[in-house]
């Protein structure tokens, strides 16, 4: 049964068993139009479609289409991003301009069904953390209208809080695509730069930009990225990335998290502990927690607004700043024009830290599946900005400022409401291309603590784990049997090379497995009994990306080979063997059943 | 027979065979300075190590050591690259210091055996690429006293070109290390951007800087880079790179060329004749060539001095800029000056073009494995440079200048002399990381050109195809010794992805060959005994792109896998093996000694 409109969450799910039920999209703009109506902030858009437009648009679509994922699908635009025939202001009036095309990535999202509804509220030329630097007014915080909304991009992320659209595009250069999902307690997906096209997007600083996706759930975040995702060659940062689906989360994933000396909350004991009870879900979930010195990732946050970055806002809007200053929100202007001081040789000095800074995080990065941080590490209120305009907004970008300089990706995901009732968040973070990686454990994050999402009073649906999607022509499945398993010395030689998990299992009924000599680290050898002593071995099936298998089995050692092993279903896969001498130098542990079980065996035996 | 050191040309190999010998190390040193003493010119170096500073570094080597790659060999430095113990200048007076500690590449070369003799002039900051724009003289061009040395590796071309040295470290940032070697008649390697530290060098541009390497032969250039690649953390800019065996060249490459309209002589048809007719060697040689315009490539090539990259040397220098300019050549401190009036604005503006050019060349590089082009467009005469001091010096950089900011590698190479006596040059280059792909062809064409190198009356001498395990990075050795063998019904599926033969060989002698039932096309296993049984088997060694190698073993049906094969010369290769139920299920035929034998059988029973 579907519930009456009015009563329907706006996901993605939702409303598409609301269309295969016949409910018109129509309707679903006049509801997300009420719904606008009843929050009566209107500092949220700085320019909304007219229910005539919308409903052309609706009825623009014809019968519905489940081929088209995101059919009838009502979103938001942070107005730094070109909508055909809206005006693009990014929050300057003096700026604006009426947008003669759709942006790339807007042209996607339409192509697949999906509705711009209009343009929404931001730090001026997204240049701020905090939602309170436009002309156009403060979207009040979607939860607690004492704290700001968060920015830059304050109204995409009100919008979805209130359940209003399912999605809306933002921006995030510093972390204005993840600090108002914090503030609202929504999901905030910063993808890898050069995923999205910024083909009709106002630069910020056009090396580090990145449209990203407000949602209420990680999955309907992912499915924006996917539609939207495609290398657009005409914008020279643009990268081929794999549109992919989200994948199975690793069992056993490798997180890391500041120590207790490098976390940072302004004395915010309710953001503390919300953080450390997030890291004890995902323990208990499986992950395995390091815990480092974090000052590296603040030395490299530190530089993108004390560093020659500046420069690159300044260059977004040199005409207006020399022609047109006094247009220019004050403070914004104030921040901006520190470029003017900087010279080309301040800039290359930035880069060269910038270089020395890379090397220093990167031993932390390679070390790891995946970051994990608080997105904020506390709350600011509005009588503070209008105190200082300056510190509150630096601190609330802490744990964002230094991702985009490293070129990684960024989810921010609610854990839920703290003791003192305001949203808690994480954020994961991971390499550039590792988007799916850190959804798949975003998604199982929400899952287990069942946040509140944003103002709309729902908790997070009930999602199972992402089926194993097929593997591409790309991949070839690999049965692992060893040292590569999750969680163990070898998998890194999987994940850093792409692999994905797909699912734990068995062999068929007819190996053995032998404890080879040598190590470390100690590994086992899988051998096919053609006789009726076989045995079924446990076993991980991982997708590796074809073009990365010769790099993975020139380092695969004798005896060990890779050849066709039988699965318990009966089907077969590619994986690893071992010739016979394995067998004949071997220690025969197929009573284990499995080389985890081995290694367990002395703890068992102890306990 | 060792030829009389006077006579004995200073090529790596020779002085190999000299020291194998018997002759002294302290002999060549003795012989070096004598050569050096022979041409008289006081400009070539800097500072020069003392006869007694040089004997006792020879001395200190112990007896001959062939397992030191470069044991005994002189080599010179360019004055912008630090040696322990000695001055580092770049050319300005008021800029040196005492180096305690070598560059790292020069302590690798060191510890590979090799004798630092003394340090090279250069234009000074390595800014310029004439050789004349220095305050310790003129370096006289090796082989025609008119036109310039080249720089700004001046000396270090000069002193190879002589036989003085075997090799000498350059820089190139612009064509430092390639446009001296054009106009000395040597070959001249600037390495993939990373692949050599610049730990101890005095920076031009830090972001396009590389160490680079003249020799006579290409084989002895390639030979100092595998010795001296070696990733170091400390150097920012350092990046992993493959510090492979030079590959046996492609039978039949892809070689682009800019065409007839966008090539650029400045009048000099010897020139265009000559580089006409080295692109008819390479196509009689086997390659492809196309012909393509050229400007995207030249686009970039103007950003260099015209760009914010100026502001890359004033950062290097910016402290002598501010308090001795006086101390500064003339022209130099002009050029550098222009980055006064740059801003930060300027430096990203620049990045982003850059950005935009890189879309524009990337296609042509997509669709070929190098390009060729003329090393220098012409000559340039000291005459002409005293006239203008900066139109003969950029017109020389026409075919340089872009290397570096589009991330490729090059390779100059001589191509004989002109019909009017000068020497001919083009130079080969391959995105980063594929500087054995273009050595490997230059290398060949050397191989049918046989120049003249430098001014030492030596041609190129008779140099194979590269031999064992010429295996690059991208790579990896498989052993065959089945259908997949040339000639055989499955060869194509090596064929078809890149794969290219290497040699012919046999397995260690500890396995059986077993011919497999099922077919067609039939096919033997390959398993290794651990007993007494086991025999040699003939098999083909293969080199197959690595992200290739996913695809072909998807298709590897069981018992068959991919392990580690030991061949008879007791090192391991990865190849075809077969579960053990081969050996149950199969029918033993080690008795012929490899697959194609055992086909060969019923024809030999006939014959």
């Amino acid at each position: 049964m579907i519930p009456p409109l009015s009563d329907l969450p706006f996901t993605l799910d939702a409303l598409r068993d609301a269309y295969a039920a016949g409910v018109a999209p129509a309707e679903v703009m006049i509801e997300a139009l009420a719904r606008l109506a009843a929050v009566d902030d209107p500092a949220i858009f700085i320019h909304l479609a007219s229910s005539e437009q919308l409903s052309a648009q609706a009825a623009a679509l014809g019968p519905y289409d489940p081929a088209r994922p995101l059919w009838g699908m009502p979103f938001a635009v942070k107005d730094n991003i070109d909508v055909a025939g809206m005006p693009t202001t990014a929050a300057c009036p003096n700026y604006a301009y009426t947008a003669a095309e759709d942006a790339f990535v807007v042209a996607r999202l339409r192509a697949a069904g999906a509705i711009p509804i209009g343009k929404t509220n931001l730090d001026q030329f997204a240049t701020g953390l905090v939602g309170v630097r436009s002309p156009y007014g403060v979207p009040r915080n979607a939860l607690d209208a004492e704290i700001v909304p968060g920015g830059s991009s304050s109204g995409s992320a009100v919008v979805v809080a209130h359940g209003i659209v399912p999605f809306a595009l933002g921006t995030d250069t510093a972390g204005s695509g993840r600090v108002p999902a914090a503030l609202n307690g929504i999901v905030g997906l910063k993808p890898s730069l050069g995923a999205l096209s910024a083909s009709g997007v106002v630069p910020a600083c056009r090396t580090l930009d990145t449209i990203s996706i407000f949602a209420l759930t990680v999955a309907d975040a992912f499915d924006v990225l996917r539609t939207a995702t495609a290398f657009d060659p005409a914008d020279a940062y643009s990268r081929p990335m794999p549109a992919a689906a989200m994948p199975v989360p690793a069992p056993a994933p490798r997180i890391t998290a500041p120590d207790a000396a490098s976390l940072i909350f302004f004395g915010d004991d309710a953001q503390a502990a919300d953080f450390e009870a997030t890291l004890t879900t995902l323990a208990e979930g499986g992950a395995r927690i390091d815990r480092v010195d974090f000052s590296p990732f603040y030395d490299v946050a530190r530089m993108l607004y004390d560093g020659a970055w500046i420069a690159e806002r300044y260059a977004a809007i040199e005409d207006l700043m020399m022609t047109e200053p006094d247009s220019i929100h004050p403070v914004t202007r104030a921040i901006i024009a520190k470029a003017e001081t900087q010279s080309a040789v301040d800039a290359f000095k930035g880069l060269y830290r910038l270089a020395d800074l890379r090397r220093a995080c990167a031993p932390i990065l390679h070390a790891t599946d995946m970051l994990c941080v608080p997105t904020i590490p506390t709350f600011a209120t509005r009588a503070e900005l209008d105190e200082d305009p300056i510190t509150p907004n630096s601190n609330l970008g802490t744990y964002t400022n230094f991702v985009n300089l490293l070129d990684l990706c960024a989810l921010a995901v609610p854990t839920g409401r703290r003791r003192d009732g305001r949203p808690g968040s994480v954020t994961f973070i991971a390499p550039a291309g590792a988007d799916g990686v850190i959804a798949a454990q975003g998604q199982r994050l929400t899952q287990a603590r069942c946040p509140m999402l944003g103002a709309t009073g729902m908790i997070t649906p009930d999602l199972p784990d992402p089926a194993p999607w097929p593997v591409s022509a790309s991949e070839m499945a690999l049965a692992v049997c060893g040292a590569h398993m999750s969680g163990l010395p070898l998998n890194h030689e999987l994940t850093s090379r792409g692999a994905r998990f797909l699912r734990a299992t068995r062999t068929a009924p007819c190996y053995a497995l032998f404890a080879l000599p040598g190590g470390p680290p100690a590994r086992p050898g899988l051998c096919r009994c053609d006789d009726e002593h076989g045995t079924s071995i446990a076993l991980e099936v991982w997708a590796i990306p074809k073009d990365a298998v010769g790099d993975f089995i020139a380092g695969i050692p004798a005896p060990l080979v890779i050849g066709t092993v039988e699965i318990e279903d009966g089907s077969q896969v590619k994986g690893f063997l071992c010739e016979a001498s394995g067998k004949r130098h071997g220690e025969d542990i197929s009573v284990f059943g499995g080389w985890r079980s081995f290694l367990d065996r002395d703890t068992k035996v102890l306990a």
